[in-house]
């Protein structure tokens, strides 16, 4: 089945990706951006062709444009394209469909979507033919989408090598709601709380703050359009977190009164605990504990190098990495994980090269 | 001013760090702990003798044990050494002195202190003696304390190499609720809410949601005492920021509502985003904005090491440095941060030698 010939509307790093990806299994594709020196970057590095597509021909349009602007780039795009399946790349999939019953167009040739890949780079520029290879692809049909548009999607995600997963619009808002969306509330609430907070005491901050606070620094135009595309998952979830937060408030206004109360407390921090364990491990695998081992690495350039030429040497696989930063001196210090039955080895190795390498408490925090 | 004889109580890193430090500066030091293999390890290392004091000749002990414990070994050190100056090295300040009061004794030979160092490592195997170099470390005298004992401390944090900021025992606790205890609870909150969230869900999870997630990982008996002993601290934060979160909460459920309403989540956002800028960057400087370039990088021994040997020979100081695994491909994203006018350099010769790198976006979420 045939998806040629395609029309990416957005030539940013997913869309020009996608465009890379369908040309390269194959199909002709055009591109499509306000912004023309996208267009021309993604149809430089062979995302398509800046050239305009013959509205009847056409056979599948992916939008790939900020959320905002979704539902009307769709709903236009059912309009020019009237062969045409349509399917979209946005974060949040419910509201653009109700944009689209209320738009009188044809919705049975859309089918939504969302590749989890992407963001991490912008502009077409970074953009490959095998961003989405082996990432999941969430395809989520409504009741009305057809058959033949939902194959069509199903071989969009094929030709980019992603995989598939089918799921309700309605339990995806959710999914995302509940792993991206209220995390990066979470995030900004306490990020937002340091502007209440003098400036010399901020000098105590650790690796823990920083890491909690880290999402908060994104662009808040988008995260805005994000949150106002799901606030209907958002909230239900949000107002549990509010519900734990009074529960944990009581907790601690309670504790040293009653030996129950301490427990409260204690309660809430081991559901926490439990809570990071859930979370699925790299590659899609179930969650492993690494051994943690730290190695004090003096700032300077060539020292990361060394470093990491004598833990080649020890031909162990790092399977995790982080700096944490002195706030005061002019070192850092490198978390290294590991396979539990590689880290005597790499220890033994290291030691030998001169490093003081230790294990280390991954979670612990320098400020506690 | 000699502090010798000193005690050091509790040879886990801090407390043996502690007395690796004197003992290099040429004071005598001996180590207690209810972990006798503890003393033994902290001995081997330099940290001091496992022999026991002669108690009247003690002019210094340095306490440093677990949070519930402090007051006690406080007091009873106080009456043990009754001609010592006694300082600990807790992450709070009020709870114990409030104890000390009670206790009838000698409140006038304590002064606490808190060294913003130690915690990444744990147990005595990786103290070393310039653990506090250069690092904050902020004492804490109460109304009573005698000024010879303040200085006795002043010569320990000088001993230790340390940057000594005298800082108001309750101002001191509002720093640390602020900065490290309040980010752990909403890091707990968020983690906890995971227990909610169906497996398959998970799956949809990027590094966001690790990073908010990561110091809810922490021991939850440590974190019960440490709350424990900040509480009065702690509740008036979490309550400002429990208010945030129902103005949010309101904003989010009048979204689309009202044009108004709309900005009001975006000044969440945008208070969040002004609130990461507050941090301070590295080594205590004023917060820079480095600029983020991301390498992909396959998942394979020697990888990194190829990778950083090539960053080394463009002669750029890395400023910072993180790796965000793709939870389905055999790859990871190397994030570097450079000084901006060193990042078209590092971009043109790590071009040369076959990587491909592009500037990134360091706040985004692949689960965006």
């Amino acid at each position: 089945m045939s998806l040629s010939p395609a029309v990416v509307i957005g030539a940013g790093l997913v869309g020009a990706s996608v465009g890379c990806a369908l040309t390269k299994a194959g199909h002709r594709v055009h591109l499509e951006d306000r912004n023309a020196s996208h267009v021309q970057v993604a149809a430089g590095i062979g995302a398509g062709t800046s050239e305009p597509a013959v509205p009847d021909e056409v056979r599948l349009v992916v939008v790939a444009v900020p959320p905002a602007a979704l539902a009307a780039v769709i709903i236009d795009a059912l309009d020019r394209f009237p062969r045409a399946t349509v399917t979209d790349v946005g974060s949040v999939k419910a509201g653009v469909l109700n944009a689209l019953w209320d738009s009188g167009g044809d919705v049975t040739r859309y089918v939504g979507s969302h590749p989890m890949a992407g963001s991490q780079f912008s502009g077409p520029l970074t953009a490959q033919a095998d961003l989405f290879h082996d990432r999941t692809w969430v395809i989520a049909p409504h009741r009305k989408s057809s058959a033949a548009a939902t194959q069509d999607v199903r071989d969009l995600v094929a030709a980019c090598g992603a995989n598939e997963v089918i799921m309700d619009v309605d339990i995806h808002d959710s999914a995302v709601a509940r792993v991206s969306h209220v995390p990066h509330l979470m995030s900004v609430l306490m990020a937002g709380h340091l502007n209440e907070v003098p400036v010399e005491q901020l000098q105590l901050a650790g690796q823990g703050l920083r890491d909690v606070t880290r999402i908060a620094g994104s662009d808040p135009d988008l995260w805005e359009q994000i949150l106002g595309a799901n606030s209907a998952a958002v909230l239900p979830e949000l107002r549990a977190v509010q519900h734990q937060l009074d529960t944990l408030i009581s907790a601690i206004e309670s504790d040293g009164t009653a030996g129950a109360q301490a427990h409260a407390v204690l309660a809430h921090l081991e559901r926490g605990l439990a809570g990071t364990r859930r979370i699925p491990g790299k590659h899609g695998a179930a969650p492993v504990q690494y051994r943690q081992l730290v190695v004090e690495i003096p700032d300077a350039p060539g020292a990361l190098s060394r470093l990491f030429a004598d833990v080649a040497q020890a031909g162990v696989n790092v399977e995790d990495i982080s700096i944490q930063h002195d706030p005061d001196r002019q070192v850092g210090y490198l978390s290294l994980a590991v396979a539990p039955d590689q880290a005597d080895a790499l220890v033994g190795s290291m030691t030998d090269a001169g490093w003081a390498i230790g294990d280390s408490d991954p979670s612990s925090d320098s400020a506690g």
